[in-house]
């Protein structure tokens, strides 16, 4: 872990560099995945499944059954988990339902917007080393709450075929009741063309590995919408002389176990405080089963010493992380000060591990910056909003004149003389 | 335009078919004028002007004097109709405006989130035969409400490198100050990469030809948002024998005037109606000077003859307009079930250009279907909502077992270690 000492803001911009990688030379190999399952549907899927991940999908669908032995086999300990994460991520997605009154132009003029539900989503979940559960969570609730009524799922299964006990219960949780043995770009390929068995979907959520996240990008080329892009984890840490050093370098280690491609930032007042959270870090990395991949992370990742509370918090404005932990004397005051980030941790008390699971918060957020325009997922990400207008006749005669002149000036005759053609009507 | 009979469902696809243009084939071409642009800035831009039209930008940023003279040589009835739209557009989006009030978790444990104005923007404002001063509106006015702090426009500038006045006017009636005459790819290329006098911007809004469209595109994969993916304009429309079929054909016009692979769809219970709509069109079409490309968009466009109100409404929601209208008797009640459209537009005397103009509701919706998931433009698309929490330690003893045994099962001990260090720090 690099130590940058008072850089100048020339060099900020070098220091916000995140360890990406260039997947172009992938695009060719994903392209062709994705016309294979467009033209032969699930038989596709199936070789692509034999071939990358050694199992036979078919039936791709999970059976109720399985359902229900996921259930029983599950350590009643981690359902109730799982069941209280549910009903804070509920509790807080709930809050953000919305109506908003008419807005009365005049009185024969009125116009409004709803917040309709996205008809068709698709989900996806991957496996790998973790079961993503949590993620399960994340997006199922809020999608219930939208009121979406066509969800379906796809998770990659191990080699036996068998999906994660604890991502079934979820699933179940969330009231997803089509879930699909398939992972990869095929899965993400069959909820864009679909099916024999999977009907197209309008929008795809979910983390997935670098083919799958390309996959995503380029299907939404073709008009199905994404939850937003993606890359790798990461986490800028705001820490004075009253944050505890050995809860920074557990926070920055929890980071920065997610991948070898983490991003794991530090920003502190003085050199003897860095000190400290290294020794830390190395004391504490030592007991990690994920240390391999926390010690690789921890190569792309910095300490910056900086001068001021201002100037930690502009630093990190201008970064832009997807998790931000603020743990200085007044951190609630500085949070206000928070321009662009994905997810803020407020005080000594709040690891992000915190809402990576259960206070109720999203854990899909913005990374490499694109949290500068967007958001954290919310209940908005599952719903669109339509305008509505009614014009009474008396409120055209009134608003008439100057649609008329608007639509001249812009040299649109049509548009004028469908007004016009009204307000002689209704005099 | 052809008259469909009760097609069967089985037909609807084909019915929902947009006359799209496969821009692929011009990717190159726009990738190499980004590429140009990135490298050798503002000269590659002026290189561009005056290639494609025929124009010297420089200096590329319009001066305070030309928004003086704009506002001076602009007629008064024209200057009064813009404010007035300007009054709609603020009242319309102010609505929007929204605070959520904070959830208590539980005691010790709160959760938020803050709509927070994405800091820079780019309007891209088309030149060519419309001088588009409506669209500076519909993306200005919500810009400012928001709370967006650097906004600049490029608009391209006619052979004698002038604005249109009316553009200019808007533009300071939005406070936009930072106007440049540049147009095309590479106004896009200047405000994602900068150039020395424009810095690059976090979000890209605004229409455009099919270059811009796509050069928006591949920026977006670059990690700059863009307001929605584009497509031709296009209107649906539900009639009754109550609806007026001169009215209905001044709306369908109003829409085919656009450009010729604009799309206009009717749908109505009768051929009778039908024929009289067709007749209409066959009257009103000649008056107008348009004329050309109204015809040429028609032939693009269908009239679809349905059993009911509620099969029009299925098609209407099959198909996702972006502008419908609706006019059939108790066109209220039938607009309660609209699923997926951009805007919507109820009963005889509300034209979509009143909403295109005046109404002050936001003129830029999703095309192409894309309204299945995207919304119409509105307050949110000018901001990013960032998450935030607090936990204080009797709040972490009670959440963190839970977070422990999650982060457990998914296989992640240092997540499980944030948390178990704090709470024996606690105790």
């Amino acid at each position: 872990m690099k130590t940058v000492i008072r850089p100048p803001k020339s060099h900020w911009k070098e220091l916000a560099v995140r360890p990406l990688i260039d997947s172009r030379q992938l695009v060719g190999k994903v392209r062709s995945i994705l016309d294979d399952v467009k033209t032969s549907g699930e038989n596709a899927v199936r070789d692509y499944c034999l071939k990358f991940d050694a199992y036979d999908p078919s039936p791709m669908e999970i059976p109720a059954m399985e359902f229900r032995s996921a259930e029983e086999v599950l350590g009643e300990k981690l359902k109730l988990a799982i069941r209280r994460a549910a009903r804070n991520i509920e509790l807080f997605h709930r809050n953000q339902l919305v109506e908003l009154p008419i807005v009365y132009i005049s009185r024969s003029i009125q116009c409004w917007q709803k917040d309709i539900p996205i008809e068709r989503l698709g989900f996806y979940i991957p496996g790998g080393t973790a079961p993503l559960f949590s993620t399960v969570l994340m997006l199922g609730i809020p999608a219930k709450i939208a009121g979406c009524q066509d969800v379906i799922m796809c998770t990659p299964a191990d080699s036996s075929g068998r999906i994660h006990p604890a991502i079934l219960y979820a699933a179940n949780i969330c009231g997803i009741k089509k879930v699909f043995r398939i992972g990869g770009v095929q899965a993400i390929a069959a909820m864009t063309y679909g099916t024999k068995e999977i009907r197209p979907v309008d929008k795809i959520f979910g983390p997935g590995n670098q083919y799958v996240t390309l996959a995503k990008q380029l299907v939404s080329e073709e008009g199905i919408a994404i939850d937003m892009p993606a890359g790798p984890s990461e986490l800028l840490l705001i820490a004075d002389e009253t944050a505890d050093p050995a809860f920074v370098a557990a926070d920055l280690l929890s980071q920065a176990e997610h991948g070898a491609d983490s991003q794991v930032v530090l920003t502190c007042m003085s050199l003897t405080f860095a000190s400290r959270v290294k020794e830390e870090l190395m004391l504490q990395v030592e007991e990690l089963p994920r240390k391999d991949i926390a010690l690789q992370s921890l190569i792309n990742s910095r300490i910056i010493v900086l001068e001021s509370l201002s100037e930690m918090m502009e630093f990190s404005n201008f970064y832009a992380p997807e998790h931000l932990i603020i743990c200085v004397k007044e951190a609630r005051k500085l949070s206000e000060d928070v321009r662009n980030a994905g997810s803020v941790f407020i005080g000594n008390y709040t690891p992000e591990s915190a809402g990576d699971y259960a206070s109720g918060t999203n854990h899909t957020l913005p990374t490499n910056g694109y949290a500068r325009s967007f958001s954290a997922l919310n209940l908005q990400s599952f719903m669109k909003t339509i305008q509505f207008q009614e014009i009474q006749a008396d409120g055209l005669a009134e608003l008439g004149p100057d649609v008329i002149e608007m639509a001249e000036a812009e040299g649109l005759q049509a548009h004028a003389q469908a007004v016009r053609m009204r307000m002689m009507k209704g005099e």
